[in-house]
C-alpha cells in the first residue's frame, strides 16, 4: 500500500492499494466525519462490476447511499447528464458536507467531479478510479469537466478531490484496449520526466508491476500540479504529445481514441522536435518501440496541414503562440512558446 | 466618481459614475488589453434600454461583440438558459483572453457570471448593474449561480469579476417595486454595520443620493467578502433577514418578491432576537419605519411553524445548527449559532 499527499488549495491523499474497494467505506468515514449522504455515480458496465462492493462498503460506514448510473462512455460527458445528478442531490437535499463519489474511468471522475464543484457552490468529492488512465492521471489534479458541442473538456472547473482511492485490482480485467490507453499516458510521463520509469516498462511488463508503477506515475503527476494547480505554467508540460492528440482525434471522428491519440502525437513530438533542432538527442525509435510493445498506434493518419488547421479551430488565432512541450531527452522536457504560423511546418517534419 | 478595489483571490475595481455606460468599452479596454471577444449577456428588457449603448462603446474600444440576450425574469436563471450560451461561446471559439460582460440585474450578473467561471474552467467577467439591487449586493462578492426545481441558487461558483462598472443613472428610471427591492439590501447593511448609513437613508430620500449610498454599500460589502471570501465566517453576517426571507419567498410562490421577503425578515430577526434575548435594544421600531418609507412589506404573512418547515428543508437536520446574524443594535451584529430545533420557538416570538 502507497498514501501519496498531494497539497494543493486542498491537501488529500490517495491510497493505491490491492483490494481496496470492500474498504472504502472505512477509509472516506476516517475523513468525513459529518458526512451523512452520499451520491455514489458510477456507469452502467462499472456498477455491474464494482457498484454493489461500494455501495456495502460506504453503508457498512454508516453512509445513506444513492446512486446515479449513466450509459457508458464519452457520449456522457455532456451538460445533459450532469444536469440531472445535480437536480438529484438537490432533491435528495445533500448539503455541504456530504459527498460525491466518482466510481469509474475518466469520464465519471470529469463529469462528477464538475457537478461536486458547483453543487452549493462545491462540496468534497472522492475518486475511485477503475482504469489506468483514471488511476495514473485523470482522478488527480483537479481538472473536472463536460464536453460540449464545438469539443472536448470546454466547460468545467478546477476542484481538487477530496481522497483518491485506487485499487489496482480492478485494472487487471481492464478490456486490453483500454489498459493501453493508460500506458500511453505512463509512457508519456516517463518521457516527460521519469527515464527510469522508462526504462522499466520497456524491460518489463507494467501490468505485473501496478503497485509500483501507479504511485511513480502519481508522484509525477503530483509535482506538476502542486506547483501550477491551475495550468498557467509547468503543468502544460502534462499535455506532452497531447496538442496533436486533440487534433487526431477530432479528425478521426474520435473513431482513434484518447491513448492512440496520445500515441501518435507523443512520436510526432519527438521527430519534429529533434529536426527542428529543439531536442538533444532523437529519441523517436526508442519512444516507437515502447508504445508498440503497449499495442499502442504510431503512425499519423493525417498530415499536418489537417492537424494544424483543426488544432488551431479558429482563422483568428494568427500571430499568437501556443506552448509546445517538447522532449529534450528522456526524461527531461521544457516548454516552448511557438508563433502558431510555424506550427504546420514543424508538425511537417514528422507526419509529411 | 468613486473607485473601490476589492482584494480577494482576484483584485479588481469597482466603478461608480454617473453616465458611465457610453465609456464601458474604455474602461475595459484599459483593463483588459489582449481580449478580442466580448460576449455581452443581457435580458430583453435591459438590452432595449442599454443593449445598443454599451455594445458601442465595446466596438468602438477595438472589441468584436457578440450578444446573447434571454427574456427577463428569475425563471431565466437556470441551466437551460446558461448552457445554450456557453456553448455558442464555444461555437464563436472565445479564449480564455476573451470576456464576458453583464450588464443588467442579479439574474443576468449571477447566471453570465456562472458561465464565466466554468467556460474554459473560468475566463474573466465584467459585471454592469442596472439594478440597485446589483448595484449595492451582487455584481460584487463572486457568487453566482442556476437556480435547480429544488431552489435558488443550488448550483453554481464563485468567481469574482474582473471589473465592475455601475452607472447609477441606469437606476433613476427603474420600477419603484426594483427599487424598493434594492433599498431592502442597503437598509440590511445600515442595521448590519452602519449606524450613519441607517440614519441617513431614514432622514433622507435615497434615490437623491446614490452617488454618496452605492460606495458606502460597497465598502460594507467588500469588507466582509475580502475577509471571508468562500462564506464560511464573517460573510454570513450578510445573510441578515435572508433566513426567514427565503423561506417566505418559497412559501409564497415567489409572488412576495427578494426585497420584501428581506424586509420581513428584517423585522423578524429585530424582534425575536430582542425577546429571546440575543440583542441589546429593541431596534424594530425603527427598522419597520425605515422599511415602510421605502415602500416595502413588514409583516409575515406566514407562521413561524410554516416558514421553519421550509427553511430546514428535510427531516434530517434535527440535532444540527445554524448560524443566525443577530443585530444587536443598529450597525452591529454578530453570529449565533442556533439549535434547529429551537428556530421554531424563536421566530415565533417575532412572527406568531
Amino acid at each position: 500500500m502507497s498514501t501519496i499527499t498531494v497539497e494543493a488549495s486542498k491537501k488529500y491523499d490517495i491510497i493505491v492499494e490491492e483490494n481496496l474497494l470492500p474498504r472504502a467505506g472505512e477509509e472516506i468515514r476516517a475523513r468525513f466525519k459529518k458526512a451523512n449522504q452520499i451520491m455514489l455515480v458510477t456507469d452502467d458496465t462499472v456498477d455491474g462490476l464494482y457498484g454493489g462492493i461500494v455501495s456495502e462498503s460506504l453503508e457498512k460506514s454508516g453512509f445513506t447511499v444513492h446512486k446515479y448510473v449513466f450509459p457508458h462512455g464519452e457520449t456522457s460527458k455532456t451538460f445533459a447528464v450532469m444536469v440531472p445528478l445535480v437536480e438529484k442531490m438537490a432533491e435528495l437535499a445533500l448539503t455541504r458536507s456530504d459527498l460525491i463519489v466518482a466510481l469509474g474511468g475518466g469520464v465519471t471522475g470529469d463529469m462528477a467531479g464538475f457537478a461536486a464543484s458547483i453543487y452549493l457552490r462545491g462540496i468534497d468529492f472522492v475518486q475511485i478510479p477503475t482504469t489506468l488512465l483514471a488511476a495514473v492521471d485523470s482522478s488527480v489534479g483537479g481538472k473536472t469537466a463536460v464536453d460540449l458541442a464545438a469539443g472536448k473538456n470546454l466547460a468545467g472547473a478546477f476542484h481538487q478531490p477530496a481522497l483518491v482511492l485506487c485499487d489496482y485490482s480492478t485494472l487487471f480485467s481492464l478490456p486490453e484496449e483500454e489498459f493501453s490507453t493508460g500506458m500511453a499516458e505512463v509512457i508519456k510521463h516517463g518521457v516527460l520526466a521519469d527515464r527510469e520509469l522508462f526504462d522499466f516498462i520497456a524491460e518489463n511488463d507494467a501490468k505485473a508491476h501496478l503497485g509500483d508503477i501507479i504511485p511513480t506515475n502519481l508522484v509525477i503527476k503530483r509535482r506538476h500540479v502542486m506547483e501550477d494547480e491551475f495550468d498557467v505554467g509547468l503543468r502544460q508540460l502534462l499535455n506532452l504529445g497531447h496538442t496533436l492528440a486533440h487534433a487526431v482525434e477530432k479528425l478521426s471522428n474520435y473513431e482513434i481514441n484518447h491513448g492512440n491519440a496520445v500515441s501518435i502525437g507523443l512520436v510526432a513530438i519527438c521527430k519534429a522536435a529533434y529536426a527542428y533542432g529543439l531536442a538533444e538527442e532523437d529519441i523517436t525509435d526508442r519512444v516507437v518501440a515502447v508504445l508498440k510493445k503497449y499495442n499502442l498506434m504510431t503512425e499519423c493518419p493525417f498530415t499536418a496541414a489537417e492537424s494544424v488547421s483543426v488544432l488551431l479551430n479558429d482563422k483568428k488565432r494568427s500571430g499568437q503562440t501556443i506552448n509546445l512541450a517538447i522532449p529534450k531527452r528522456i526524461g527531461e522536457c521544457y516548454l516552448y512558446k511557438m508563433d502558431v504560423d510555424k506550427l504546420e511546418e514543424f508538425y511537417r517534419l514528422a507526419i509529411g
